[in-house]
């Protein structure tokens, strides 16, 4: 750890942020990662912000009277719109109950709302709402309210859906990212990169043959069965777009603590590993949706891995690092061979439409 | 009245329903009139029914603990993205809060979603975002959380908002739509059409010059004004898409009851009422986005329309009909020149992106 100093100068300028000040959106400031979170600190945050707002978690969380209730929204424009492991259905809900999870909420309701293009199947489109049906029933959620816009052939591609979720807080305080403490552990729930990997091979373009499935699924069940065993869980986000290296520096940056990780406890399944060897992409900044990292306290860890590994969806955890007082909100990489590099959020976009 | 029987056998002939069982969607699926709503009732209220969505309301209303909630999304494709009177950004804002006003629920928090196209310009994304800002500010709603995607150009026409609201009831029962009962009296809350007609105005394709603004506005400070003078308000519904006449018909369909308007009674403005004659557009079908009708008892009435005069928003506020024992579930309208003929829901989309 020695020469990390010397790492951070060496790395920074290898790794060009790409210039935010332009003056129109680029596929980039929807990447999850650098670009996304300069168009939320330069536009959004400056009109928006207010105490709620500034949480910046998965989910905001409110009281109303003497209820303590989780809010999230997402869209999704993911293409393809069906895809092996999933569709842009099932995705919508699983995601929406994943962001009310992650504060430890017990997801209640969710809507959403359809933008489709003239022409786009009816029959797609009852596959969508049934795999949604399917996928509501799955995490107990129930559907409350819709809303559906159709523009002309050409101003939207397909169909975009976007979901809302209102969850019943169960945990206070809640699961949040700035809660990180040194010492704590840093547990990922399975392995990364199989979403994006999925998605990238079903696109038209790539005639990747592979048996990958995307591991888009709901954390709600694991996260309770988690928190009913440690309650005094720290942190816990889904690792969604811009891949686990953006999670972790989210984590990093909120709770103001370093983040160190080895590279060899990653998990990363050799398929996904060799696809993005071939395609040049890093599998840390690849997304998963069906995956999580939780921050823990060390004494709990123990603990919380076995709950996790009786759970399809953990039986894989794994412990990847712990959190550190050193460089404060810096995410910093022990490699395989021994070296150490700095993770920096995603810079850019390497695949977008993933979700 | 007498020949009604017979005007509906010679009107629904030469109303044809478009055939909703064809295998794509179609622009008019999104205008909130007929085909939209056999679209929620083939294919998505059969896969996604409970209780709570059933209600089929400007918002759902549920409890959760002892705290009454109004719950509501709606996306925003308007095009163009400024007109006069407006943008998307104060539309999807008003939007919501309108739809939880209309169940009589004080609004409280909101979040927004963003899909944009690549390239599409920030400035006018600051733009947006400072104009949902004020609205946020005048309605007194929180804006709790949001989400950004970025799609390839041309995969989306410029922007498009999805913004879901939540509120806290105040009454019980809260206005809702089956609730109108025969001798109930209608009001509308100000002349229609100016929104619907200010888009088409402000579309490149038509080169009219006109005064006309949107009336795009917030109407839960009129509505809580209502509330407070006349609690037993039955049914309150805002006017958008599918104008007047669908809105009517839905609270005639709901309550299972008739309901007869004037067509003099209507208030329309006069270049609303020009240009929809020269373009062959029917003002009772064209979208506002700050009117409501009201369905009350009676005995409320004036008190009602006093409270509502003293408001600009509810300034030109007029009985324009009542609820009727016959004919249940059919909107009829006696004409200028003494004929009565069936208003029906909107048939098709007469003018497709108007919110």
């Amino acid at each position: 750890m020695s020469d990390l100093s010397q790492s951070v100068a060496i790395f920074a300028p290898v790794c060009p942020t790409p210039n935010n000040t332009s003056d129109v959106i680029r596929l980039g400031h929807g990447s999850g990662g650098k670009m996304s979170s300069d168009l939320l600190n330069n536009v959004f945050l400056p009109a928006l912000n207010n105490r709620v707002l500034d949480q910046l978690d998965d989910a905001a969380v409110m009281a109303i009277n003497d209820t303590r209730l989780a809010f999230t929204i997402d869209s999704y424009v993911v293409s393809p719109i069906f895809f092996p492991g999933g569709d842009i259905g099932s995705l919508s809900v699983y995601g929406t109950v994943n962001d009310l999870s992650m504060r430890g909420a017990i997801p209640a309701y969710i809507s959403a709302s359809f933008i489709m293009e003239e022409g786009f199947p009816i029959a797609d489109l009852q596959k969508i709402v049934e795999s949604m049906k399917k996928a509501c029933f799955e995490t107990n959620i129930q559907f409350a309210a819709g809303d559906t816009k159709v523009v002309n052939r050409g101003a939207a591609d397909k169909i975009f859906i976007t979901t809302c979720g209102l969850g019943i807080l169960q945990y206070n305080p809640a699961p949040t990212a700035n809660r990180a403490v040194p010492g704590d552990i840093v547990i990922v729930s399975g392995d990364i990169g199989l979403h994006g990997t999925a998605i990238m091979c079903a696109r038209e373009s790539f005639e990747l043959e592979t048996t990958i499935q995307s591991d888009s699924a709901p954390l709600n069940e694991l996260v309770q069965e988690m928190l009913k065993t440690c309650p005094a869980i720290r942190c816990l986000r889904d690792i969604t777009r811009g891949g686990l290296a953006t999670v972790l520096n989210e984590l990093a940056s909120a709770s103001k603590v370093g983040i160190e990780i080895s590279e060899s406890a990653i998990p990363i399944d050799a398929q996904v590993a060799s696809i993005c060897a071939l395609l040049g992409l890093d599998p840390l900044y690849v997304a998963c949706e069906g995956r999580l990292v939780a921050i823990v306290p060390d004494s709990d860890v123990e603990g919380l891995l076995n709950i996790m590994h009786q759970h399809r969806l953990g039986k894989n955890a794994q412990i990847i690092g712990k959190v550190s007082q050193q460089y404060p909100e810096r995410v910093f990489m022990k490699s395989r061979i021994g070296g150490q590099r700095i993770l920096d959020k995603l810079a850019g976009e390497q695949l977008p439409r993933i979700c």
